[in-house]
């Protein structure tokens, strides 16, 4: 499955230049060309999946078992301290290419970057109606 | 593996209350209580892993294919517009429990969160220095 304007697509297969630093038959690992940090790799599968829910589960288990070793790959190199897998679905989450896409971005102290969010404090009713709507369907 | 210390081991052993979602022999699943929004939840191997590193890659990919199954029940019993998985190794990346988890965060419109980061924009010669680096032991 390809999608003939998709960009990710046309760097998955070659036919515009990345900065490759892994490539099997199913995945290209490149260097993100406005990263986070140095270092910030996208793993992109070679077919054309959407997102988390598109991506078939043998390939997602691939995807992820291959952030882990190119993790271990980037964190040796680049000797950074710490490491963050971030992988966004839809416009609301920040995804702005859609297709399935890891990011792996080494974390240095030094960064001036901030991933994470403002937590919040719901009170036990609160969470409690969140509980049952999500485990209603294992009754 | 246990850690006598670890809350998130005390948690995914039942020894600390939660509320859990999902559980099976490998895993608990639970609300986060500090929640970056409504339905944010945390997979936890029964396992102590301390991050990505440490995690053996059977249970890494049991955890992401749980994320993918656990993200896909969110999404339809909380009718979000978007989701985030973000997984922190290390201080520096955020990481606050030394337990490998992962974070499953379900994104609203109006949800006014940021999860993301500053893009920088490095020059051609920036990015084949790091590129060099991290694709060296392929020569």
């Amino acid at each position: 499955m390809e999608e003939a304007d998709c960009i990710f697509c046309k760097i998955a297969r070659g036919e515009i230049p990345s900065k490759t630093i892994y490539e099997d038959a199913d995945f290209r690992v490149i260097l993100d060309i406005a990263p986070a940090t140095k270092g910030h790799a996208l793993i992109l599968p070679k077919e054309h999946y959407k997102d988390l829910f598109e991506i078939p589960e043998e390939l997602l288990k691939k995807a992820f078992s291959l952030a882990k070793k190119i993790g271990i790959r980037i964190s040796e190199k680049l000797c950074c301290d710490g490491f963050n897998i971030v992988q966004n679905n839809g416009v609301t989450a920040g995804q702005t290419v859609f297709h399935f896409h890891i990011h792996l971005i080494p974390r240095y102290i030094d960064d001036q970057q901030v991933i994470g969010w403002r937590p919040s404090s719901p009170d036990a009713e609160e969470l409690n109606k969140i509980f049952h709507i999500l485990v209603e369907e294992q009754k």
